[in-house]
């Protein structure tokens, strides 16, 4: 076997399933992650992050071994469950019967992962290791212990799995021709909860994802095993309504009294968390190369920081390994091969989910409540149902269809929102909608395209 | 009058157009320069950067006070001469007759200006000064002398005109909500010459912009008034050709003699220069926002810095400056005011500049080869020159309407495109462009629009 030996700078859940990637592939691995270890610390205690899995995710933790048991502790969510001013509670499929996105803990899967890299001979894992800097010539990093000791770890290679701010990236700042944007969205956020009942059930339904729509901003609630839901407001910084412009008692009362009546009678004290909290702001990161000298490459966040409105971060993250765990078998490691051929495939697709996750904050906030959304919605179902290998929805091809690259999903949901906006404009569209005639014509357009 | 101190880092073109403008308002302005007094040290000699000024850049120095005797050394260019492999000679205007892009060096321009600084008494100058840190807070700021001094300059406001590679820009990245993007392009750049003949005229015709355009590569020439030309050749930095590949001498003077045959009859030792000189990158930098605090700002390539291929870099710079000005004056000094007005002004135009100078390297190094883009080119005049109300080409636009600014310019030239793209389709274009019933066409989808 290649007993060549790589770094693996982040134990987050990317940084781990790439190191168990590796070492099944024979390589001797290093994984360094800055914190604690939270199985022996309990750092998550207290914040319960939580992360939408869907089929990209578990596809890709089948193709690198991992069975499909970790999906146990993942609560399905078969619909989107739309709470309107007043209450009203709608609903709004993911996909078709079945489909689901399913809720887990951030904490968890990475906890699940780590025991499973344990168990792998190949991998040692060191926790709070900070890295303090790499050589991208050599492959070689320095890493600070917790007495401020610094270690050099020398390796073959070095993978930076260190997430959206990460060290490594940092730190290529400084080599030549490197393309780097960062960008602000102008929302922040906190997060809330909603506790369990006293028999520990949920509050509200449990196997959906609760959204709160109200255009500019939105609440939305993932549900966990405890019986509680992590909830987040999305809220921009400046402006009215914000966190800037909300800083009296009084008026944070009458904006969560005003807009979540519902939800009110369910969360956790969150006036006083939006009066103690500070709102995290939300950021794209994007890059180019993913790979520095075949010896050093990015992955995960690090390469590709998005926003959390289509749930595809970790999804994306998982892929990145999947492909590169194909790559070197397919190039029967050689690294020259493995390093080019991972960032050509994966960079159009870290591109296209960032962007289609930032224009997903308008479809989950604004739309979502939106009657003649909703109908769209129902039309491109149906049209699916009936034809399934012309048409499926965007949301279904980034989210269950994980053979259609986000890259290919991007480009064909563009063609298919410019035939929809077309049927929209038809007359009488919503009386009508069901009528064979709207499908014909759907029909002759999608496959005009062809 | 208003006595507060501005200090301006950076005296280039736009620091000092801006310390000059920023002092006829009365301001006490502190010009900080980090490299030495070009007026004392020669350090521009052996080597003379070139750069197109325009309607633009006339328009903003005229706006802050500055008289058109500027213009007396800047060449006015007509008409692209392209050279093609064969060593034919086609000229093609950049606009209606008269219309002219002047070529001016970057090291006069400043030095004029520096002149013109010196005669202000609100100015003081002070050169070697390297910038180490600002203050956001206050604008006060450290610079560092020649002999490793450090001193602490304090000020009402600063502005950071310190270029593509910006100091002030690189500290304001650890400011929160700081949006910023660096984009390499895959081309880079040398230098070249064309020197004099012996009795001081040019060697090629001195009222135009020389291009020998090579599909993914290109040779350009200036005219400088010593009869001499500064050439550029952009170049791929990595495939094939590219500087990363062009590494034997027989290969390089095999690229030179193949590809710019007649141009080698006048170039100074250009295999020599080429094996010599470091190519230099190409990159965009775009930030957001412009201005911190109420308390700092950036202007010029600090700002946005852009790629030469639409020979607009200075004059976006001078148009801050010139925008400033107007607000200045209109906001009565009121910069709560001024940093918002001035960044919402400015950052929409230097990103449409910025999309336009990355699109224009397909035109100048591509297209301007092909004779169905001059046709292109040819209709447009002259139904420019028939309904100047209505259609103005995007060329100039950019180039010699002022009025325009950049990001309408974008928008109208991608309405004109889309419509161009429709004329070039009709049957027997070729033959029959300058048949009434073409523009006919061309007015009827022109006003459609409207």
């Amino acid at each position: 076997m290649h007993k060549k030996t790589i770094t693996v700078a982040g134990g987050g859940p990317v940084g781990t399933l790439l190191a168990i990637s590796l070492a099944r592939h024979g390589y001797k691995v290093g994984l360094y992650e800055g914190r604690p270890d939270s199985r022996q610390t309990s750092i998550y205690q207290g914040r319960s992050i939580n992360i939408a899995l869907s089929d990209r995710g578990w596809t890709s933790l089948e193709k690198v071994g991992i069975s499909a048991d970790i999906k146990a502790n993942a609560i399905p969510m078969y619909h989107r469950a739309i709470h309107d001013i007043d209450g009203e509670i709608s609903k709004l499929s993911y996909g078709k019967e079945g489909d689901a996105i399913w809720s887990v803990s951030r904490g968890g899967i990475n906890e699940r992962l780590l025991d499973i890299a344990d168990a792998e001979p190949n991998i040692t894992t060191h926790f709070e290791q900070r890295l303090v800097n790499v050589d991208f010539n050599t492959a070689s990093a320095v890493f600070q212990t917790a007495g401020e000791h610094e270690v050099t770890v020398d390796a073959d290679y070095l993978f930076g799995a260190d997430g959206a701010n990460s060290k490594v990236r940092r730190l290529a700042h400084n080599l030549p021709r490197f393309s780097y944007s960062q960008t602000y969205m102008p929302q922040s956020y906190i997060e809330l909860n909603i506790p369990a009942n006293a028999d520990g059930s949920h509050k509200l339904e449990k196997n959906a994802l609760h959204i709160w729509p109200r255009k500019d901003f939105m609440l939305i609630a993932l549900p966990n095993n405890d019986g509680t839901f992590t909830c987040t407001l999305f809220l921009n910084y400046s402006g009215d309504p914000s966190f800037e412009g909300l800083r009296e008692r009084s008026d944070v009362e009458a904006f969560f009294e005003s807009n979540f009546p519902d939800a009110m009678a369910y969360l956790d004290r969150p006036v006083d968390v939006f009066m103690e909290k500070t709102a995290s702001p939300l950021f794209l990161v994007q890059v180019f190369p993913w790979s520095f000298n075949r010896k050093v490459a990015l992955i995960g966040d690090a390469a590709h920081a998005i926003v959390p409105f289509y749930g595809q971060g970790m999804n994306c993250g998982f892929e990145d390994c999947a492909e590169l765990h194909s790559l070197i078998s397919q190039y029967e490691h050689d690294w020259d091969e493995i390093f080019p051929a991972y960032e050509n495939a994966r960079k159009p697709n870290g591109d296209a989910i960032a962007e289609l996750s930032k224009r997903n904050f308008v479809e989950m906030s604004d739309l979502s409540g939106d009657p003649m959304f909703q109908l769209r919605k129902k039309i491109e179902a149906k049209f699916h149902a009936a034809h399934p290998d012309i048409w499926t929805p965007l949301y279904s091809m980034v989210t269950f269809s994980p053979e259609v690259p986000y890259s290919e999903a991007l480009h064909v949901g563009d063609v298919q929102q410019h035939i929809m906006d077309q049927i929209m404009q038809l007359p009488e569209i919503e009386s009508d909608w069901d009528e064979p005639c709207v499908m014909d014509q759907l029909y002759k357009l999608a496959t005009a395209r062809l």
